[in-house]
């Protein structure tokens, strides 16, 4: 699979290092406009660095976009992810398009576009309060 | 249920609106050493706010850690994060304590010291490897 991700931020390069080491050799290309970012890719990361601004259309192109099966957005701006998210499936047809969020109270407008989110605010706070919950149970 | 919550970023302000919104009438305290973070907790919020050094048990005695049930650590910094979640967990048998792990790969370390930690980066990979994986079984 072709996949590609923007961002190179902590999150984004941990996906592109774990999908690149995958059995499955997946094609793995990750954007972004700050170079220092690449850093936190592994030394064994296989995949290709594109340097450049992924809210334009022709970095998106220089990445290959136009046969990607999957992108995953994950720059720190909620906005701008919901922009390439958008530019991603609408445009140009990628059949998997997963944008992070960090305020969870944005997932319905991502949803109404049709744009799967994940919120890792959301799932810490589920993580934190089912553990409470499952302490309480024990107790009682 | 007394329930601590340690750095007041996006993660931690998250969860401390939901619990001190829940109906089980939680006793929420936020503790967290940068005064304006505490803009990022909603305005019905009715827990306790701490100005301070997490890192210092006297703070951490201010904001009730002798009787606290659950403690949740979220500052920006894994060691940090690991050297309060010991003192809670070790020091004051606090029952629940989960930490905030930015990096997945120091999970071990803190699961010897028998802490409970919750990677976001980690669970946005399994989401995002999750999806490509239930797409491409779609296709097939």
């Amino acid at each position: 699979m072709y996949i590609i991700i923007i961002g190179c931020d902590r999150i984004g390069a941990h996906i592109a290092n774990r999908l690149s080491e995958s059995e499955e050799l997946h094609n793995v290309v990750v954007v972004d406009n700050d170079e220092a970012s690449f850093e936190n890719l592994s030394p064994e990361f296989g995949g290709f660095r594109i340097l450049g601004d992924a809210g334009e259309v022709d970095i998106l192109k220089q990445a290959g976009i136009e046969k990607a099966d999957a992108v995953f957005v994950a720059t720190g701006k909620d906005n701008l992810n919901l922009m390439i998210a958008q530019v991603a499936g609408n445009i140009f047809d990628v059949p998997c398009v997963v944008a992070k969020l960090f305020d969870p109270e944005r997932k319905e407008i991502f949803s109404s576009f049709g744009i799967k989110t994940i919120s890792t605010t959301k799932i810490a706070v589920e993580e934190f309060v089912k553990e409470i919950k499952s302490r309480r149970e024990r107790k009682q």
